[in-house]
C-alpha cells in the first residue's frame, strides 16, 4: 500500500471519528429535556457557558490573528504564510472541537438528570443515565481526536513536509493556553466563590438555587473541565504527532516512519470504536470499573492491531516495544492517581483522619502526599524513556549523535497520546454528571434518585477528572520532551551545513553557562506562572463573593427563595475577572521563550525548554493529585466518617477542598499548556532566533 | 608573601574567630541568670535541648563511623583513609560548632530576659537586651566560620591537594542532613503540636507554662534554628570553599587561585570584626535596621579589603567583579525576602487581608506568593552566573571547554558564602530572642517589659530567620552549582588520559537520554524528599498532642496551674519521633546518588546533581518565603488589623501560620542539605562509580 493510500485511510478514519461524534450528538439532543423548571436551570447554564466561551474565543481570536500576521512576516523566508495558515487551522480545530464537546455537554447534563428522574426503577435509571453521560463524553473524545488527526493528515498529505506543519502545533498551543488558563481561572473562581458564599457565608448547601453564584459554578465545569481539557489534549495530541514526524523527517527515516504517529492515532480510534460496547455497568454498579473496562479494551485492541500492522509493514520490533511502553505508561498513571486520590486507599484516608486535628494538618498532609505523588510516575517515565530508546537504538550510547533511539521515545509518546480518544470520553463524562447532579439538586428531584443515581455518577466524575488530569500531565511532559528533542535536531539541521557542527553541538553540554542559565529560567517558570493563577482564583472568588453579597442585600426575598437571583451578572463578573487575570500569565508564557531566544540565543533557549518540563512535571502532579486527594477526603468525611457532615473534621476538610480546587483545576493543569506553548513557539521561531539572536555564538 | 605564609595568616584569622567566640561565651555566661523561677524554665529548655542533641549526635555519630569505614575501604586506591579522616573532621567540626552555638544560645536566652527584667528604663533595657542577644548570636557565627575555615586551611596546608579534601565536604553534609532534617522535624513537630493543643485544643495562649509541650517548643528553636542553621551554613561554606579549590586545581591555575576562596573567607572575618560596633540600636529602636547596618558594614569593609588584596596580589579584575557579584547577590536575597515576608509590604498584607474570607483563601494566597518568590532571586542568580563567567573568561563561549569562567562563578559563590559569619550571627540572634520572649511570658514578667523589650526582639527574630534562610538557600544553590561543575571537571580529569575525551564529553549533551533521565530523577527528588518531612511534622505534632492530652487527663490540677506538667516526657516523645521520621528521607538523600551512579553511571548522575538544584531551589524558596509570609500575616492581624486577635481573620491566619511552620522550618530548609549531600557524596564516590558502574559508557 502506498504512502498516499495509507494517508487516505487515516483521513477516512478521522472523518469516521467526527461522524460518530455527529451522530451521537444528534441522538443525545433527541432525548427529552424534562420539565420546565429543569430546562430553565439547564438554559441558565448554557447561556452562561456560551457567554464565557464567546468572550474567550473573541479575545483568543484577536490574539491569534495578530500572531498569524507576525508568523507570516517574521518567518517569510521559511514558509511564513503556510505556517500562518497552519497556525490558524490548528487554532480553529481546537476551538471547534472544544466547542462541540462543550455544546453537547450542556445538552447532555439536563437529559441525564431527566433520565434519572423518569427511570422506572433505580437500577435501570442508573444504567441509562450512565450510558447517556458516557455517550455525551464520547462526543468530546471523538471530535477532538478526529479534528486533530484530520488536520495533521490532510496537511501532511498536501505538504509532505512536517517542518511546514509546526504552525499547527503553535495554533493548538495558543487555544489550549486560553482554554486551560482562562477557563481554569473562571471555573475555580466561580467554584471557590460559590462555596465561600454558599457554605461559609450564608450557610446554604452546595448547588442551592438561592445562591446567585450557583449557575456560574456549573458553567465552570463545562468551560474548564470539558472545553479546557479538550483543548489541552488536542494540543498534546497535535504536538506529539508533529514532533514525532519532525524527528523522523530530520533523521531522514523512510516516509512510512514519518506517518507512523498518524497511523498509531488512527488505529487507536478503531480500537476505541471496538471498545465502546465494553463501557457498561455490571450488576456491581461499579461505575469507575465500567469506564476502566472501556479503557482496558481500547488498549488491548490497539495493541493487537498495532502488532499486526507492524508485521505487515515490516517495521522494527523495537518501535513496537516503544509503542507498548506508551500504553503501559497510561496504565501506570491511572493506577498511581487512583492510589493517591481515591478514598479507598491510605493517602486520602489519612488526610481525612488528620482533619480531626484541624485544617492546618489537613493542608500539611495533602501537600505531603502531593509532593510524593510525582515519584512513581517519574520513575515510570524514566524507565519508558530508557527502554524505548534502547529498544529502538539497540544501545544507550549517544556517541553517534541522534539515532532511532529518540524516535523510539517519540513513538512511545505518540502511542500514549493515541489513547486520548478514550481518555477524553471518560473525562468529559465528569462535567456532564457533575452538572446533572447540580441540576437534580436545584430542581429538587426525589432524594432516592439523587442518592442512588445522580450523586454516585457525580462522585465518579471527581475520580475521572483526577485520573485524566494525571494522564494529561504525563503525556504533556513526554510530548514536550519529544518536542525538545525535535528542537535540538531541527537546530542541528538548520545550522548543519553552514558551520562546524561538532563544535556547535558542544554548546549544548550541560555545563555550558548558557544551558545552565536556560535550565534555571525554565525551572522557575512554572512556579512563577502558577503564582499568578493561584492569586487569580482568589481574586475571581472575591469578585463573585462581593457580587453575591450585593445581590443578597439588594434583591428582596432572595434568601427566602421568593425572588430569583441574577445568575447572569454573577457569570459576567467571573468571566471578566478570569480573562483579565489571564493576561499576565498568558504574556509570560508567550514572551519568555522569545525573549530568551532573541537575547540569550538558541542554546540558552534549549535549557528553558527542558527546564520547564523538569520542574513543571512534579509541580503539576503535586497540585492536581494533592487537590483531588483533599476533595475526596472531604467526600469521605461526608459519607459519615470522622464525624461526618458538619463536624469539625468536615470543616477542616472543606478548607482543604477549597485550596484543592485552586491547585487541581486552575494552577496545576495550566502547567500543561505552559510547557507546550514554550516548546512550540520556540521550534516555530527557531529559524528567526538563529539568524537574529544577540548572543548567538559564532 | 609565600603561599605557606598566606595560609598561616588564614589559619591565624580562623583561630582569632574562634577566640572571639570563646571570649564572648565567657562574658555571656558571667551575666546574671535571674531569679529561681526563670532559671528553672531556662534549665528545662537546656535539659531538653541537650537531650535532643545528645540523641541526635549519637545516631549521627554511628552513621558517620560506618560511612567512614566504607569511604576508607571503597576508595582505598584514591586515598581512602585520608578521605575518611577528612570526613570525620568535617563532621566533627560541624557538630562542635553547632553545639557551641546552641550551648551559648540556651545560656543567653534567660540572660536576655533577665536583662530586660532588671533594666532601669525601657530604652536602656531594650538596648542592653538587644546587644546581649546579638553577642550570643555572634558566638554561633564566629565559631561556625572559624571551625570551617580552620579545618579547610589546615587540611590544605598539610595535603596541598583539594581532591583529598572532598571527605571534609561530605562530613559537613552528613551532619547538616541530621541537624537540618532531624532538627527540623523536631522543632516544628513540637511547635505545631504545642500550638494545636495550646491554642486550638485547650485555649491556652502561646508559651503558657501549663502547656506540657511548651518547653519542647522552646527547645525546638535552639535545635532547629540555631544548631540546624549552623550546620547548614557550615556545610555550604565548606562545600563552596573546597569545590572552588577543586576547580582551580583541576584547571591547573596557580596555587594562589587555589587558596583564594580561603582568603576571601578570612578577610570577611576581619570585615565582620570591624563591622561589629555598627550593630547598635539607634534612637529609632529599629532593631532590624541595627542588624542590617552590621551586615552592610561587613560587605563594604570586605569589598575594600578585597580590592586592596587583588591589587597587591595582582589578581585579575574579572575575579574581583565576580566576588562583588557574590556580595550583591546576598543583598538581593535580603531585599526580596523582606519584600515578600515583612508585613510592611503588599504580599503579607494581602494574605492578612484575605484571611477575612477564611483559611482556604489564606492558604491559596500564601502559596501564590511563595510560588512567585523564587523568580527575582533566580534572575539575580542568572545574571550573577553570566556576568561572573563573562568577567572572568572574557566570553560566554564554552567552545574551548572549561575555562576561568567557571572559576569566576565559584569565586562569586565563595564571596557570597564568606558573609556567613555575619549572617549566622544575625540568624542565631533569632532563637535567643524567641526563647527570651518565651521565658518572659512563662515567668510572667511585667507587661511593659514584654511589650516594649522582649516581644519586639522576638518579632524581629521572625524576619531574621526568613532572611537568613533565603540567603542559605540561594548560597546552597550556587554552591551546588559550583560543586556540580567540579564534578564534571573531576570526571574529565579522572578519565581524561585513558580514553577519547572529546567523545566522552559529548555524553554530557543535554539531549543524551541518560542526562535527561538523570535530570528528571534529580528534579523529582526534592518533591519526594520533602513529602516525608511534611508528613513527619504531622506525625510528630500528633505524638505530642496525644501526650499532652494524656498529661491533662492524668495530672490533677494541671490546667489550674496547681501541678507541674512533665515537660521532659513531651521532649522525649518528639525527639524519638523526629529521629525515627528522619530515617527514610535520610536514606533517600544518601542512597539515590549512589544508586544512580552505580546503576546508570556517572553521566546520568551528572543530570541528577543539576536536576536537584533546578527544582530544589524554587521549591525551597516557595516553602520558606510562603511560610514566613503566613507567619507575619498572622502577626499583622494580631497587631489589631482586620479584627485582631480572636477574630475570624485571626483564626484563618493561625491555620496559615501552622502550615507555614511545617513548610518554612522543616521541609523548605531541608532541601539545602539534600541538594548538597547529593552533590558531595557524588564527587567523593566518583572514582569508584567510574570504575564500577553498570552502564558505564566505553
Amino acid at each position: 500500500m502506498s504512502i498516499d493510500n495509507i494517508l487516505l485511510v487515516i483521513i477516512l478514519i478521522a472523518v469516521l471519528s467526527l461522524l460518530y461524534a455527529l451522530i451521537q450528538s444528534i441522538t443525545i439532543i433527541r432525548e427529552e429535556e424534562g420539565p420546565d423548571h429543569m430546562r430553565a436551570i439547564a438554559n441558565a447554564i448554557r447561556e452562561g457557558a456560551k457567554a464565557f466561551i464567546s468572550r474567550e474565543y473573541r479575545t483568543a481570536g484577536i490574539v491569534a490573528v495578530i500572531l498569524a500576521i507576525i508568523i507570516a512576516l517574521a518567518l517569510r523566508s521559511e514558509g511564513g504564510p503556510i505556517l500562518a495558515v497552519g497556525f490558524i487551522a490548528g487554532f480553529l480545530g481546537s476551538a471547534v472541537a472544544g466547542l462541540i464537546g462543550m455544546l453537547v455537554s450542556i445538552q447532555a447534563n439536563v437529559r441525564v438528570a431527566n433520565r434519572a428522574r423518569k427511570s422506572k426503577d433505580l437500577i435501570s435509571g442508573l444504567n441509562y443515565a450512565f450510558s447517556l453521560a458516557f455517550r455525551g463524553g464520547s462526543v468530546t473524545g471523538f471530535s477532538v481526536v478526529g479534528f486533530a488527526l484530520l488536520l495533521m493528515s490532510v496537511f501532511y498529505y498536501v505538504l509532505r513536509n512536517p517542518v511546514l506543519m509546526s504552525g499547527l502545533m503553535f495554533g493548538a498551543s495558543l487555544m489550549s493556553l486560553f482554554a486551560r488558563v482562562g477557563g481554569g481561572i473562571y471555573t475555580k473562581g466561580a467554584d471557590v466563590g460559590a462555596d465561600l458564599v454558599g457554605k461559609v457565608g450564608l450557610g446554604l448547601p452546595e448547588d442551592d438555587p438561592r445562591n446567585p453564584a450557583v449557575i456560574a459554578d456549573n458553567v465552570g465545569d463545562n468551560v474548564g473541565d470539558t472545553a479546557g481539557m479538550a483543548a489541552d489534549l488536542y494540543e498534546t495530541y497535535v504536538v506529539t504527532g508533529i514532533s514525532a514526524m519532525l524527528l523522523a523527517y530530520f533523521l531522514h527515516l523512510p516516509e512510512i516512519y514519518v506517518i507512523l504517529p498518524l497511523l498509531i492515532g488512527a488505529l487507536a480510534i478503531i480500537a476505541a470504536f471496538i471498545a465502546l460496547p465494553f463501557v457498561r455497568l455490571g450488576k456491581s454498579k461499579y461505575i469507575m470499573g465500567a469506564l476502566y473496562k472501556g479503557l482496558a479494551a481500547t488498549v488491548i485492541v490497539a495493541g493487537v492491531i498495532l502488532g499486526v500492522l507492524f508485521y505487515i509493514l515490516k517495521l522494527p520490533s523495537g518501535l513496537l516495544v516503544s509503542a507498548i511502553l506508551g500504553y503501559l505508561l497510561m496504565a501506570l498513571m491511572v493506577i498511581v492517581t487512583e492510589y493517591y486520590t481515591s478514598y479507598k486507599f491510605g493517602p486520602t484516608r489519612t488526610i481525612a483522619a488528620s482533619s480531626q486535628s484541624g485544617a492546618a494538618i489537613t493542608i500539611i498532609n495533602g501537600l505531603g502526599y502531593g509532593l510524593q505523588a510525582s515519584f512513581i510516575p517519574a520513575i515510570g517515565i524514566i524507565i519508558a524513556i530508557l527502554l524505548a530508546y534502547y529498544a529502538s537504538a539497540g544501545t544507550l550510547d549517544l556517541a553517534s549523535g541522534f539515532s532511532m533511539g529518540v524516535f523510539g521515545i517519540a513513538i512511545a509518546s505518540a502511542a500514549m497520546l493515541s489513547l486520548a480518544v478514550m481518555i477524553l470520553s471518560i473525562d468529559a463524562f465528569g462535567p456532564i454528571t457533575d452538572n446533572a447532579g447540580g441540576i437534580a439538586e436545584m430542581a429538587q428531584l426525589p432524594e432516592d434518585i439523587r442518592d442512588e443515581i445522580t450523586d454516585p455518577l457525580d462522585a465518579v466524575g471527581n475520580t475521572t477528572k483526577a485520573v485524566t488530569k494525571a494522564y494529561a500531565i504525563a503525556s504533556a511532559a513526554l510530548a514536550s520532551l519529544v518536542l525538545f528533542t525535535a528542537y535540538l535536531i531541527a537546530f542541528e539541521s538548520y545550522i548543519g551545513d553552514s558551520t562546524n557542527l561538532s563544535t556547535l553541538l558542544n554548546e549544548f553540554l550541560i555545563y555550558n553557562p548558557l544551558v545552565i542559565v536556560g535550565l534555571i529560567i525554565g525551572a522557575v517558570l512554572p512556579f512563577f506562572f502558577t503564582s499568578f493563577l493561584m492569586r487569580a482564583v482568589g481574586k475571581a472568588a472575591d469578585s463573585i463573593v462581593q457580587e453575591v453579597k450585593r445581590q443578597v442585600e439588594t434583591i428582596v426575598g432572595l434568601l427566602e427563595g421568593k425572588a430569583k437571583p441574577d445568575y447572569g451578572r454573577a457569570v459576567d463578573i467571573v468571566t471578566a475577572t478570569a480573562l483579565r487575570e489571564f493576561l499576565v500569565p498568558g504574556i509570560i508564557a508567550i514572551v519568555t521563550p522569545l525573549a530568551v531566544g532573541f537575547i540569550l540565543g538558541p542554546i540558552a533557549l534549549a535549557g528553558v525548554l527542558f527546564g520547564v518540563i523538569l520542574s513543571g512535571f512534579p509541580l503539576a502532579i503535586m497540585m492536581t493529585t494533592g487537590g483531588a486527594a483533599w476533595d475526596n477526603a472531604k467526600k469521605y468525611i461526608e459519607q459519615g466518617n470522622f464525624g461526618g457532615k458538619g463536624s469539625e473534621a468536615h470543616k477542616a476538610a472543606v478548607v482543604g477542598d477549597t485550596v484543592g480546587d485552586a491547585v487541581k483545576d486552575t494552577a496545576g493543569p495550566a502547567i500543561n499548556p505552559l510547557v507546550k506553548v514554550v516548546n512550540t513557539i520556540s521550534i516555530l521561531f527557531l529559524p528567526a532566533i538563529i539568524s537574529a539572536s544577540l548572543l548567538m555564538i559564532h
